[in-house]
């Protein structure tokens, strides 16, 4: 007899070579190759989803992915047989058996993402694929200000994606924290849910207030506009990372 | 009038992309991209000399390289002109003028280079490109005794490259230590010269010890017997940076 089963990945990965997780035609995506070397390890045509479809040169520690297979494949040794696949940018970190019905995006609780900004004069030519090099020293303290003003529950639309509808842009952000370690500054976001490109405006923004072309008092003013145009360019995708996705029945 | 000066330039490089230091016909290389884009700059045809040639996918956070130029262009301005013409994988770091007879090589007091090993049963996909990966669990305190003994006045001979005539072996280790932060495991060389591949076989050599399979007073005689075959094989280059190179007069 054949059991289905459902189960729960967590991935990292570096994105810089890919064009995003969502799979595309005639080019690399994440997703794409993922599926295609699972299915190799399980000889059974696999299809996967995941918590966040993160852009082309996001990252992630933390990607959870969930698809069904009969594979008798050991839990413990999924992370080692699949890595033994994979390319040496995508790793499996755990692995573990779920309800047939868990769903890794409608099902989470809530996701973190990092930012990491590089604040030196100098480029690290090292941090140049994880980081965001600006080079002007950015003014901290209205920066940690800035970022406590998007803690809570607010309608997120004007830190959207432009050109694209949204139905219901109300999200509730429980942790945003900026925090340094040397020339580093990191911006950690913890929220139920992320519109398109929410992190990435969020710290277009939260830089323009460290370079002191917008007053923190001004962030409750942006959420309130609606104005998609009134917020900042968002920051380029090399800096982030999904790092992690929680769920409510496993943890 | 115009005025030949000698110009010493610090470098940093990821040398993930390149095929090692020294320029080659047809293949990319870091001498070839770093004299390409000092050409570009001064107008001059730019010859550099560098202080180490590190291999092939080897870094560096501290290569120093010279060269003769007639550039009217300010010391404190080089960074950030040859940072805005060369690859986001090289970076000028410091440039300083110089007496005419510098040589970063011949005139070199010190090298320091730091080997990475990221000790850990999975892999980690941001530390690929910059350390070996080793899943079994090396033991610390007899890497550390091991490393002690490499320390001195030695004959290196037994850890060169197989295969290249060597005039003068002997070389004066002045650090050679093994320290820890979380899974990574740091190991920094210091000597007033190093032979071709020393590091890397050094390091190999450690990993075996780490691994149990030599023990770490076979290191004196291995120092004595001049065997090259008797040396473990030398550890892979993504984990090796040229540190730092330290000069007699300028420091």
């Amino acid at each position: 007899m054949v059991f289905l089963k459902r189960l729960k990945l967590t991935l990292a990965y570096d994105g810089t070579n890919y064009q995003g997780w969502q799979a595309q035609r005639s080019v690399p995506t994440l997703q794409g190759v993922v599926e295609e070397k699972l299915s190799l390890l399980t000889k059974e045509k696999i299809k996967v989803i995941a918590a966040g479809r993160t852009d082309a040169g996001v990252h992630a520690r933390g990607q959870v992915i969930s698809f069904l297979t009969t594979s008798r494949i050991p839990l413990e040794k999924w992370p080692l047989a699949a890595n033994s696949l994979l390319p040496p940018d995508i790793a499996v970190l755990k692995a573990e058996e779920v309800r047939n019905d868990f769903h890794p995006r409608y099902q989470a609780r809530s996701k973190t993402y990092c930012y990491y900004i590089f604040n030196a004069p100098l480029p690290d030519v090292f941090l140049r694929r994880y980081t965001w090099h600006l080079p002007e020293k950015l003014d901290l303290a209205s920066l940690q200000v800035a970022a406590s003003h998007f803690k809570g529950t607010h309608d997120f639309y004007a830190f959207s994606a432009r050109g694209r509808p949204v139905k219901d842009s109300l999200r509730t952000v429980s942790c945003c924290e900026v925090t340094t370690c040397g020339d580093l500054i990191l911006i950690t976001i913890t929220a139920n849910g992320f519109l398109y490109q929410m992190v990435r405006k969020i710290v277009g923004t939260l830089v323009a207030v460290g370079r002191g072309k917008v007053k923190p008092e001004a962030i409750p003013l942006l959420l309130l506009c609606r104005e998609r145009g009134a917020v900042a360019p968002p920051a380029p995708p090399q800096g982030l990372f999904l790092e992690q996705v929680s769920y409510e029945s496993l943890e």
